[in-house]
């Protein structure tokens, strides 16, 4: 495929789960004219008020088998691991000829667990917008979200091409950069660029959240030194970043033991004040830094950076 | 101490190191007419023509001893580690009157160091600016480095009480907020809030440098999800770091103890699937940041930040 592709259009589309992805998703499939109808689908009838209310679908249901119904264009939303049950609901609910994709962290287990429910004439196209901030909600849905930011999509082998060149142009259409991937490769360059970030900024507010009273109000006064940042990762949704440790556990304990032994080589350097160790391995970490910056010159790269 | 303090003013104001603190502070000396000289010192040929170009002082040599002879202000401005064998060289030689501080980011061994080379007459204030970029050297220096951000000074018992008021009055003049604390409890602090996240940072990003070529380059390109923002930490300067642990070691040893037990229970919750454990411990630290973000939105707290 080559040139700009034309962006799709689905007469129903119907998003499973409409917070800060699928909502955002959502306003993009409305602003790009890409859907006739949006059906959202939300468990709790505040979310489903709320997903009216901002205009992210034109119905919003807790009927999931209804939604999925005569749909064009399907997009799991949900936490990961809602994918399982919820791929038994729908079962036999998709129209001939549709396309199911999903934004969901963790590739593998998603096609693990999606994938049976979706028959041969229908297409799977499993997606992952590397798109996010630490808000989640329907309220935290905006336009902008998607802007210069990578998707990846994992189509299983013997995916329907033209089904795939769809979603690219869908992702195309919202400022996305498109990268298609081995969902198990996938699972193990998030392992490492996000899923062990997160565990441990996690666990550092957590040790810090332990502390007695009134050490932790003066980590938290003096957190511009470097905590700061840790504790905006670490205020990502619970229930997501559950699920995502829970799908993708052989890659993260994988990346985690390296980064164990790393850590406490750095400890004992400390303990036996090996200072020659310590001023290596922090000088080595700068090219790192410099692949990212170049990148970001290149113009290849988000630029935007995360507010409090 | 009320109301707003008047500006002291030293004739001769002597920096010890003028890289991004001790540059930042002769921007600040100058622009609020608190120093009559500024005089630089460096080792490095580059670094004296560079400080000179740059404005940051009005004459440099890499002489210490003579320096601080006459000089009303001494700034200790350099890594840590060099404070030692700096006071041996300057030992009898600071004028009578004078107060010594420095701007380390350890304060126990900063007094260790560098009180035995002060005598009674003179007067040893040292202090910690929470004020920091990634980048460092001349160059790095700027004007506002030190707006809205704490400065911990750390007298020692018994420091005169007017030459506390004239630093306190000194930063305030930078725009700083300065609070008296003891010295331990300070490396206990910072060893929170500053030391363990840079050595976690820093660990993330060497764990990542070591992958294969191919996973590496990608680990750079998807770095947006989570990786980005300890490349960033991971880009300050390692002498000054590889300082910072050498001399804050046990309290660093103390809370990455903590926190490898922390995240020895998260990694046994993952490989066990104990999905309620994570969830709990995920929940629990969205409390600090609230904490951050409240005293953020009470305007005490510095909204800057750092970027690319």
């Amino acid at each position: 495929m080559t040139g700009p592709a034309e962006k799709p259009f689905f007469e129903k589309a119907c998003l499973i789960g409409v917070g800060l992805e699928g909502g955002s998703l959502a306003l993009n499939l409305r602003k790009h004219g890409m859907a006739g109808r949006i059906v959202g689908v939300a468990r709790r009838p505040e979310s489903l008020a709320r997903i009216l209310e901002l205009g992210l679908a034109d119905e919003a249901t807790d009927d999931v088998k209804a939604a999925v119904r005569d749909a064009d264009l399907v997009v799991f939303c949900t936490p990961v691991g809602a994918y399982a049950a919820l791929a038994d609901q729908v079962s036999g609910c998709f129209k001939e000829g549709a396309i199911v994709s999903d934004v969901g962290s963790v590739k593998q287990t998603a096609i693990r667990d999606l994938g049976p429910a979706i028959p041969d004439n229908v297409h799977f196209v499993p997606g992952h917008p590397i798109a996010g901030t630490e808000h989640s909600g329907p309220d935290a849905a905006f336009l902008e979200l998607f802007e210069d930011r990578y998707i990846i999509l994992t189509p299983p082998p013997g995916t329907d091409e033209e089904a795939v060149a769809k979603m690219k142009a869908l992702w195309e259409a919202c400022g996305s950069l498109v990268e298609i991937m081995d969902a198990a490769h996938h699972d193990k360059v998030l392992g490492i660029t996000s899923h062990l970030p997160h565990l441990i900024a996690y666990t550092i507010v957590a040790t810090a959240a332990d502390l007695e009273e009134t050490t932790r109000q003066e980590v938290i006064r003096y957190s511009a030194s470097g905590f700061r940042d840790f504790t905006r990762i670490a205020a990502s949704d619970p229930v997501m970043w559950r699920d995502i440790f829970l799908n993708n556990r052989e890659a993260v304990l994988e990346i985690l033991q390296r980064f164990t032994e790393d850590l406490t080589a750095l400890q004992r350097a400390i303990r036996w004040g090996e200072g020659e160790t310590l001023e290596k391995v922090f000088t080595r970490t700068r090219e790192i830094r410099r692949g990212v910056i170049e990148l970001h010159q290149a113009g290849t790269f988000d630029t935007r950076e995360k507010k409090d």
